[in-house]
Protein backbone atom coordinates (compact mmCIF):
# COMPACT_ATOMS: atom_id res chain seq x y z
CA UNK A 1 0.00 0.00 0.00
CA UNK A 2 1.45 3.54 -0.57
CA UNK A 3 -0.56 6.53 -1.15
CA UNK A 4 0.34 10.59 -0.89
CA UNK A 5 0.43 11.81 2.56
CA UNK A 6 -1.22 14.19 4.07
CA UNK A 7 1.78 15.88 6.46
CA UNK A 8 5.04 16.00 4.12
CA UNK A 9 2.86 16.30 0.79
CA UNK A 10 3.85 14.71 -1.90
CA UNK A 11 7.52 14.31 -1.21
CA UNK A 12 6.35 11.78 1.23
CA UNK A 13 4.19 8.07 1.40
CA UNK A 14 2.79 5.89 3.54
CA UNK A 15 3.79 2.53 3.93
CA UNK A 16 2.34 -0.44 5.82
CA UNK A 17 4.41 -3.18 7.67
CA UNK A 18 3.35 -6.63 9.29
CA UNK A 19 3.66 -7.45 12.42
CA UNK A 20 7.05 -8.63 13.17
CA UNK A 21 8.41 -7.29 10.17
CA UNK A 22 12.25 -5.75 9.97
CA UNK A 23 11.79 -1.85 9.19
CA UNK A 24 15.46 -1.70 8.70
CA UNK A 25 18.10 -4.06 9.50
CA UNK A 26 21.71 -3.37 11.45
CA UNK A 27 24.26 -2.47 9.30
CA UNK A 28 22.12 -0.98 6.73
CA UNK A 29 21.92 2.99 6.24
CA UNK A 30 18.69 4.72 7.36
CA UNK A 31 17.29 6.44 4.39
CA UNK A 32 13.78 7.69 5.98
CA UNK A 33 11.95 9.48 8.49
CA UNK A 34 9.08 7.86 9.28
CA UNK A 35 6.13 8.98 11.37
CA UNK A 36 4.05 6.28 12.91
CA UNK A 37 -0.34 6.29 11.76
CA UNK A 38 -0.91 3.25 13.62
CA UNK A 39 1.02 0.52 15.24
CA UNK A 40 4.28 0.47 17.21
CA UNK A 41 8.09 -0.13 16.41
CA UNK A 42 10.87 -0.92 18.86
CA UNK A 43 14.36 -0.30 18.43
CA UNK A 44 17.12 -3.08 18.85
CA UNK A 45 20.99 -3.05 19.46
CA UNK A 46 22.46 -7.01 19.62
CA UNK A 47 24.82 -7.00 21.96
CA UNK A 48 26.96 -10.23 23.53
CA UNK A 49 23.99 -12.34 22.11
CA UNK A 50 21.27 -9.77 23.76
CA UNK A 51 18.87 -7.61 22.69
CA UNK A 52 19.02 -4.44 24.21
CA UNK A 53 16.13 -1.66 23.38
CA UNK A 54 17.13 1.91 23.52
CA UNK A 55 13.82 2.94 22.68
CA UNK A 56 10.57 2.52 21.16
CA UNK A 57 7.78 4.79 19.12
CA UNK A 58 4.17 4.60 19.31
CA UNK A 59 1.26 6.42 17.21
CA UNK A 60 1.61 9.90 16.38
CA UNK A 61 5.70 10.07 16.85
CA UNK A 62 8.57 10.17 14.54
CA UNK A 63 11.42 7.32 14.61
CA UNK A 64 14.65 6.77 12.62
CA UNK A 65 17.90 5.39 13.25
CA UNK A 66 18.56 8.89 13.04
CA UNK A 67 22.36 8.95 13.39
CA UNK A 68 22.46 6.78 10.53
CA UNK A 69 19.91 9.05 8.59
CA UNK A 70 21.90 12.42 9.72
CA UNK A 71 25.64 10.98 8.95
CA UNK A 72 24.82 8.64 6.13
CA UNK A 73 26.41 6.31 8.23
CA UNK A 74 25.58 2.29 8.59
CA UNK A 75 22.98 1.88 11.52
CA UNK A 76 23.72 0.69 14.52
CA UNK A 77 20.24 -0.51 15.31
CA UNK A 78 18.00 -2.81 14.11
CA UNK A 79 14.25 -1.57 13.72
CA UNK A 80 10.91 -3.81 13.52
CA UNK A 81 7.63 -3.56 13.53
CA UNK A 82 5.67 -4.93 17.04
CA UNK A 83 2.46 -5.00 15.29
CA UNK A 84 0.78 -3.73 11.91
CA UNK A 85 2.33 -0.43 11.82
CA UNK A 86 1.69 2.38 8.76
CA UNK A 87 4.11 4.63 8.64
CA UNK A 88 4.28 8.14 7.05
CA UNK A 89 7.85 8.23 5.48
CA UNK A 90 9.93 11.17 4.05
CA UNK A 91 12.86 9.95 2.03
CA UNK A 92 16.14 11.62 2.63
CA UNK A 93 16.64 12.76 -0.79
CA UNK A 94 13.43 14.43 -1.08
CA UNK A 95 13.97 15.78 2.77
CA UNK A 96 16.76 17.89 1.72
CA UNK A 97 15.56 18.87 -1.67
CA UNK A 98 12.72 19.97 1.15
CA UNK A 99 15.18 21.45 2.90
CA UNK A 100 16.05 23.84 -0.19
CA UNK A 101 12.80 25.43 -1.40
CA UNK A 102 11.39 25.91 1.71
CA UNK A 103 11.87 27.92 5.44
CA UNK A 104 8.66 26.23 6.68
CA UNK A 105 10.52 22.46 5.96
CA UNK A 106 13.61 23.28 7.78
CA UNK A 107 11.35 25.01 10.53
CA UNK A 108 10.04 20.73 10.61
CA UNK A 109 13.63 19.25 10.25
CA UNK A 110 14.53 21.43 13.14
CA UNK A 111 11.49 20.89 15.58
CA UNK A 112 11.55 17.02 15.12
CA UNK A 113 15.01 16.91 16.04
CA UNK A 114 14.37 19.42 18.62
CA UNK A 115 12.03 16.47 19.86
CA UNK A 116 14.06 13.45 19.11
CA UNK A 117 16.81 14.85 21.12
CA UNK A 118 14.02 15.74 24.29
CA UNK A 119 12.95 12.19 24.08
CA UNK A 120 16.72 10.61 23.99
CA UNK A 121 17.78 12.89 26.79
CA UNK A 122 15.31 12.71 28.87
CA UNK A 123 15.79 9.23 28.84
CA UNK A 124 19.10 9.08 29.29
CA UNK A 125 18.57 11.61 32.83
CA UNK A 126 15.64 9.15 33.87
CA UNK A 127 18.39 6.24 33.63
CA UNK A 128 20.95 8.03 36.27
CA UNK A 129 18.14 9.88 38.34
CA UNK A 130 15.61 7.79 38.68
CA UNK A 131 14.87 4.50 40.48
CA UNK A 132 13.76 1.95 37.95
CA UNK A 133 10.30 1.03 40.00
CA UNK A 134 10.03 5.70 39.19
CA UNK A 135 10.80 4.81 35.29
CA UNK A 136 8.30 2.03 35.28
CA UNK A 137 5.84 4.58 37.12
CA UNK A 138 6.81 7.24 34.78
CA UNK A 139 6.36 5.01 31.76
CA UNK A 140 2.81 3.22 32.62
CA UNK A 141 1.69 7.43 32.67
CA UNK A 142 2.85 8.54 29.84
CA UNK A 143 2.04 5.30 27.39
CA UNK A 144 -0.35 3.45 29.72
CA UNK A 145 -0.92 0.53 26.60
CA UNK A 146 2.65 0.36 26.28
CA UNK A 147 2.86 -2.83 28.42
CA UNK A 148 0.27 -4.89 26.61
CA UNK A 149 2.00 -3.81 22.86
CA UNK A 150 5.34 -4.26 23.45
CA UNK A 151 7.18 -7.50 24.73
CA UNK A 152 8.06 -7.26 28.56
CA UNK A 153 11.60 -8.47 27.46
CA UNK A 154 11.99 -4.45 25.17
CA UNK A 155 10.37 -2.89 28.21
CA UNK A 156 12.62 -4.20 30.90
CA UNK A 157 15.84 -3.36 28.77
CA UNK A 158 14.22 0.12 27.54
CA UNK A 159 13.75 0.90 31.75
CA UNK A 160 17.84 -0.54 32.16
CA UNK A 161 16.73 -3.84 33.83
CA UNK A 162 15.88 -7.54 33.69
CA UNK A 163 12.88 -9.13 32.95
CA UNK A 164 12.58 -10.36 36.36
CA UNK A 165 13.25 -7.14 38.04
CA UNK A 166 10.16 -5.91 35.84
CA UNK A 167 7.93 -8.58 36.88
CA UNK A 168 9.19 -7.90 40.92
CA UNK A 169 8.28 -3.65 40.29
CA UNK A 170 4.87 -5.25 38.31
CA UNK A 171 4.04 -7.47 41.35
CA UNK A 172 5.07 -5.11 44.24
CA UNK A 173 2.93 -2.16 42.72
CA UNK A 174 -0.39 -4.57 41.94
CA UNK A 175 -0.41 -5.08 45.66
CA UNK A 176 -0.31 -1.91 46.62
CA UNK B 1 33.55 41.23 28.68
CA UNK B 2 30.55 41.19 25.63
CA UNK B 3 31.25 41.98 22.12
CA UNK B 4 29.16 41.58 18.78
CA UNK B 5 29.11 38.28 17.77
CA UNK B 6 30.56 36.87 14.58
CA UNK B 7 28.71 33.96 13.82
CA UNK B 8 24.94 34.39 14.94
CA UNK B 9 25.47 38.25 13.94
CA UNK B 10 23.82 41.48 16.28
CA UNK B 11 21.60 38.62 17.98
CA UNK B 12 24.55 37.14 19.96
CA UNK B 13 27.05 38.11 22.75
CA UNK B 14 30.50 36.89 23.67
CA UNK B 15 30.68 36.09 27.73
CA UNK B 16 33.63 35.36 29.41
CA UNK B 17 33.53 32.81 32.53
CA UNK B 18 36.12 32.14 35.08
CA UNK B 19 37.81 28.87 35.80
CA UNK B 20 35.24 27.14 37.76
CA UNK B 21 32.56 29.34 37.16
CA UNK B 22 29.19 27.98 37.50
CA UNK B 23 27.81 28.91 34.07
CA UNK B 24 24.10 27.54 34.97
CA UNK B 25 22.37 25.79 38.16
CA UNK B 26 20.53 23.01 38.48
CA UNK B 27 16.94 24.43 38.67
CA UNK B 28 17.06 27.29 36.68
CA UNK B 29 15.69 27.26 33.16
CA UNK B 30 18.20 27.15 30.27
CA UNK B 31 18.37 30.59 28.05
CA UNK B 32 21.14 30.10 25.97
CA UNK B 33 22.46 27.87 23.16
CA UNK B 34 26.26 29.04 23.65
CA UNK B 35 29.17 27.52 21.23
CA UNK B 36 32.87 27.63 22.93
CA UNK B 37 34.96 29.73 21.32
CA UNK B 38 38.24 28.87 23.78
CA UNK B 39 37.88 26.79 26.85
CA UNK B 40 35.91 23.85 28.10
CA UNK B 41 32.87 23.28 30.23
CA UNK B 42 31.12 20.24 31.85
CA UNK B 43 27.52 18.96 32.70
CA UNK B 44 26.88 17.78 36.16
CA UNK B 45 24.27 15.83 37.51
CA UNK B 46 24.02 15.43 41.17
CA UNK B 47 22.80 12.37 42.09
CA UNK B 48 22.32 10.41 45.59
CA UNK B 49 25.68 13.05 46.82
CA UNK B 50 27.62 11.77 43.68
CA UNK B 51 28.62 14.12 40.47
CA UNK B 52 27.15 12.45 37.61
CA UNK B 53 28.77 14.00 34.01
CA UNK B 54 27.11 13.03 31.50
CA UNK B 55 28.90 15.48 29.02
CA UNK B 56 31.32 17.92 28.64
CA UNK B 57 32.15 20.57 25.44
CA UNK B 58 35.50 22.10 24.35
CA UNK B 59 36.49 24.22 21.88
CA UNK B 60 34.33 24.98 18.28
CA UNK B 61 31.30 23.24 19.61
CA UNK B 62 27.84 24.00 21.11
CA UNK B 63 26.77 23.26 24.51
CA UNK B 64 23.10 24.10 26.08
CA UNK B 65 21.40 22.56 28.83
CA UNK B 66 19.30 22.00 26.06
CA UNK B 67 16.33 19.65 26.60
CA UNK B 68 15.64 22.76 29.42
CA UNK B 69 16.07 25.35 26.81
CA UNK B 70 13.81 23.94 24.63
CA UNK B 71 11.00 23.02 27.00
CA UNK B 72 11.39 25.75 29.53
CA UNK B 73 11.94 23.64 32.33
CA UNK B 74 13.82 23.96 34.96
CA UNK B 75 17.23 22.51 33.89
CA UNK B 76 18.40 19.33 35.33
CA UNK B 77 21.92 19.77 34.83
CA UNK B 78 24.66 22.55 36.22
CA UNK B 79 26.93 23.33 33.58
CA UNK B 80 30.38 24.44 35.03
CA UNK B 81 33.43 25.94 33.29
CA UNK B 82 36.84 24.17 33.95
CA UNK B 83 38.90 26.41 32.70
CA UNK B 84 38.77 30.34 31.63
CA UNK B 85 35.96 29.79 28.69
CA UNK B 86 34.92 32.30 25.85
CA UNK B 87 31.66 31.61 24.75
CA UNK B 88 29.29 32.93 22.20
CA UNK B 89 25.32 32.91 23.24
CA UNK B 90 22.39 33.29 21.85
CA UNK B 91 19.67 34.03 24.20
CA UNK B 92 16.00 31.71 23.96
CA UNK B 93 13.93 35.50 22.72
CA UNK B 94 16.55 36.22 20.02
CA UNK B 95 16.94 32.58 18.48
CA UNK B 96 12.82 32.57 18.31
CA UNK B 97 13.06 35.68 16.69
CA UNK B 98 15.57 34.77 14.23
CA UNK B 99 13.54 31.69 13.22
CA UNK B 100 11.10 33.63 12.41
CA UNK B 101 12.57 36.14 9.98
CA UNK B 102 14.96 33.27 8.35
CA UNK B 103 14.89 30.31 7.24
CA UNK B 104 19.06 30.12 7.54
CA UNK B 105 18.20 30.54 11.00
CA UNK B 106 16.14 27.61 10.86
CA UNK B 107 18.70 25.73 9.01
CA UNK B 108 21.34 26.48 11.53
CA UNK B 109 18.72 25.87 14.82
CA UNK B 110 18.57 22.23 12.81
CA UNK B 111 21.92 21.85 12.47
CA UNK B 112 22.20 22.52 15.75
CA UNK B 113 19.92 20.05 17.23
CA UNK B 114 21.07 17.61 15.10
CA UNK B 115 24.65 17.89 16.30
CA UNK B 116 23.64 17.38 20.08
CA UNK B 117 21.12 14.54 19.15
CA UNK B 118 24.30 12.37 17.26
CA UNK B 119 26.41 13.41 20.38
CA UNK B 120 24.23 12.40 22.66
CA UNK B 121 23.63 9.04 20.25
CA UNK B 122 26.55 7.82 20.22
CA UNK B 123 27.60 8.26 23.75
CA UNK B 124 24.78 6.37 24.78
CA UNK B 125 25.04 3.75 22.23
CA UNK B 126 28.97 3.52 22.96
CA UNK B 127 27.65 2.99 26.91
CA UNK B 128 25.66 -0.09 25.50
CA UNK B 129 28.05 -1.56 22.85
CA UNK B 130 31.55 -0.63 24.10
CA UNK B 131 33.69 -1.57 26.60
CA UNK B 132 35.42 1.02 29.07
CA UNK B 133 38.82 0.66 27.59
CA UNK B 134 37.16 0.83 23.93
CA UNK B 135 35.47 4.00 25.03
CA UNK B 136 38.41 5.61 27.10
CA UNK B 137 40.53 4.47 23.38
CA UNK B 138 38.12 6.56 21.38
CA UNK B 139 38.12 9.87 23.82
CA UNK B 140 41.86 9.82 23.51
CA UNK B 141 41.35 9.63 19.46
CA UNK B 142 38.43 12.14 19.16
CA UNK B 143 39.91 14.64 22.04
CA UNK B 144 43.18 13.91 22.75
CA UNK B 145 43.85 16.95 25.05
CA UNK B 146 40.56 16.19 27.51
CA UNK B 147 42.68 13.83 30.08
CA UNK B 148 44.78 16.73 30.57
CA UNK B 149 42.23 19.18 30.71
CA UNK B 150 39.27 18.00 32.76
CA UNK B 151 38.97 16.50 36.37
CA UNK B 152 39.48 12.56 35.60
CA UNK B 153 36.30 12.41 38.39
CA UNK B 154 34.62 14.07 35.37
CA UNK B 155 35.80 11.80 32.00
CA UNK B 156 35.27 8.64 34.18
CA UNK B 157 32.07 9.66 34.85
CA UNK B 158 31.54 10.41 31.33
CA UNK B 159 32.71 6.91 30.55
CA UNK B 160 30.77 5.17 33.19
CA UNK B 161 33.29 3.70 35.06
CA UNK B 162 34.92 5.01 38.39
CA UNK B 163 38.08 6.97 38.90
CA UNK B 164 40.05 3.59 39.93
CA UNK B 165 38.39 1.84 36.71
CA UNK B 166 39.84 4.97 34.84
CA UNK B 167 43.20 5.14 36.70
CA UNK B 168 43.48 1.12 36.31
CA UNK B 169 42.68 1.27 31.97
CA UNK B 170 45.64 4.02 31.83
CA UNK B 171 48.05 2.33 33.66
CA UNK B 172 47.58 -1.21 31.24
CA UNK B 173 47.97 1.12 27.93
CA UNK B 174 50.60 3.32 28.88
CA UNK B 175 52.68 -0.28 29.61
CA UNK B 176 51.70 -1.25 26.21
Amino acid sequence: MQQKSKIFGELSLIEKFKKKETILKEGKIENYLSYIIQGCVVQIINHDGNEICPGFTLENAFFSSYVSFLTREPSQLRIIAIEETFVERIPYDNLQAAYNFSGDHQKNGRIIAEQLYINASRRTISLITKTAEQRYVDLTKKHPDALQRIPLKYIASYLGITPVSLSRIRNKLAKK
